[in-house]
């Protein structure tokens, strides 16, 4: 393990962040949901959306752009769907009573779809598409974002990062869990490439003149004062390698979130110095009974997975892996060896027990 | 126009294509259906899976590897959902039949998806994507098909091109319809650059080592062969560009298709000299007004849509379109201009028509 990171024993470092959430106004089984789903991250490797994030929630919580005590209002509910507008309120809570009760509908529909409204950014969109697996269902959980994403042949932002999650339970393998934004890559990582002072690869954004360029501040820059560029769509520059497509499902994913929803869409969500995203997602199940028996399906997904992980390696490459196995094989070692924190991220958490006086979770190297 | 085209009145192409059909066994109603499918693919503009596929789908017919008359099966059937087996059967009948009924399932139920199994090639998954559109419904259609796809760091084929249709209606402006195969490209795109002795951009396929490769030939030839090598997954090759992305998503077709409705998938999945693909397909309804009036629906739809061909574009390029825009436009066009056809296709009716003992339609240059 590299020499910047930490490591803080699973249940401890849930055990903090909820008493963090606590305090910041939540109540306790809404902080027990915003912290599970932010561990979750880290446990499954996805760094960029676990305890990282707490020092933002935290921000966003003093000073009102996300509301601790909320309340959900119920637009729509009918057999097959529901609507809730979240008013302001933290993502995860919400997002998982949207996904269960999605779970309970489709328990006796077949299927059922729910729609969040002016909402918070939620984490992964794994978390909820896998609260369908031990129901025997099939899972779907996307959200839009603030928009970064710039069209085919355009040269400004009109769709956000945009991720969807699809998952599907087997029996011996663990879980198929897409897991996956619409673009390229996300802001996130070409933040990286700037903190380091590197070129971005051809194919990752498009400067304001809508061409492929390498400069991260200077995209950055223009992409946040709306001058002009943003990311690609996940498929890059143009039709030759498929950008069409990626933007195609980024808008896809806007309009099952946003538009079904009647909620705010492309440039209208947008994060500023005052006024959070407010964005919106979707959530999704199917129950598989109503196709076939649940145990063939899931010997069925063995078969499927098996072979997939055991497929032959390109030359240079160690393995194959299939969507989800990586994030389980990580969980499986942060259960035993404590989940691993950037030494950054630790610190903030110790400035965070300071100010609100509370224990540091224990680390080890 | 190319010189290499001529155009055909619509009416007169659909009838031609009907007769062919009939010829070869189809009742009239599943004669009216293929043809309407594979006839709506040239007015859109998709010419790889237009009146071209004819000569095949008759190939197909005459040496019973697709069945002219098969008895679909249904496997299952509830109030949310269909499973059929077409029994080797052509794949567009039975998939505007399963499309239909999960349609008029969604009406009563608020979703409904459905399975067909054991089928052959449906042509275009936006045409069945669509017949959802007038009924204030989102569309979903999707198929897997013989396995060409190479996984992210693998170097076998283990899925197909897999392609995913959604679709939603709006008012003013034409429906936003996203209709796109989850490989870079197809393996008739590689085919074309093999005819034209060109090499492939890097980044659209693997050779048997595992490693992208330009020369089309060999890549084709050890495909077909299963010695290793295939098309890469959108996102291209590795990590970096997001090509897990695709690879995931050409799995959870593979898994809505097949593994739901109990069907074969992966490398099961292969087209040889005597047997056929044995494809499955997924199809999808939800209707909107569970979530909201389908009038504001369609309203926010315009709005977004507008928003997005309005976008500026990108310097060196002319506009920037919305998913599906480009085949609308293609359609008005063939309406009042006839439908183009390279002329080697019209060459091939014009054989199939000696053949069949029927008359050719009229061709203008």
């Amino acid at each position: 393990m590299n020499d910047t990171y930490v490591r803080i024993e699973y249940e401890a470092l849930l055990g903090f962040c909820r008493r963090v959430f606590e305090k910041l106004g939540l109540s306790n089984e809404d902080a027990a949901i915003a912290s599970d789903v932010l561990v979750a991250s880290d446990v499954r490797g996805i760094e960029s959306h676990g305890v990282g994030r707490l020092w933002r929630y935290r921000n966003g919580l003093k000073t009102g752009l996300m509301l601790p005590d909320a309340e959900t209002e119920v637009l729509k509910d009918t057999p097959s769907s529901v609507v809730l507008n979240a008013n302001g309120g933290m993502g995860a809570p919400v997002s998982v009573k949207a996904m269960n009760t999605v779970v309970e509908k489709a328990d006796a529909n077949g299927s059922a779809f729910g729609c969040v409204r002016d909402s918070n950014h939620f984490g992964i969109a794994g978390y909820y598409a896998m609260l369908a697996l031990e129901k025997d269902m099939l899972g779907f959980a996307m959200t839009n974002t603030a928009a970064l994403g710039v069209p085919t042949f355009g040269r400004q932002v009109a769709y956000g990062t945009n991720p969807l999650a699809f998952c599907a339970p087997a029996d011996r393998e663990k879980a198929f869990v897409l897991d996956m934004s619409t673009t390229v890559v996300t802001r996130g990582k070409v933040e990286l490439y700037d903190n380091k002072g590197k070129g971005l690869p051809l194919g990752w954004a498009v400067d304001k003149t809508g061409r492929s360029a390498e400069n991260p501040k200077t995209i950055l820059d223009d992409m946040f004062n709306r001058i002009g560029g943003g990311i690609l769509p996940l498929g890059g520059e143009g039709e030759g390698f498929g950008g069409h497509k990626g933007y195609g499902l980024a808008v896809m994913v806007d309009i099952l979130c946003a538009v079904l929803g009647g909620a705010a869409f492309g440039t209208d969500i947008c994060d500023t110095e005052t006024s959070s995203a407010r964005v919106s997602h979707f959530f999704g199940a199917i129950k598989i009974d109503r196709f076939r028996d649940p145990a063939d399906f899931r010997k069925d997904m063995d078969i499927m997975l098996e072979r997939l992980r055991r497929s032959s390696p390109a030359e240079g490459c160690e393995r194959v892996y299939f969507a989800g196995q990586k994030e389980f094989e990580k969980e499986a070692e942060c259960m035993t060896e404590g989940v691993p924190l950037l030494k950054h991220t630790y610190d903030e958490l110790c400035w965070i027990t300071s100010e609100e006086d509370l224990e540091a979770p224990a680390a080890s190297s």
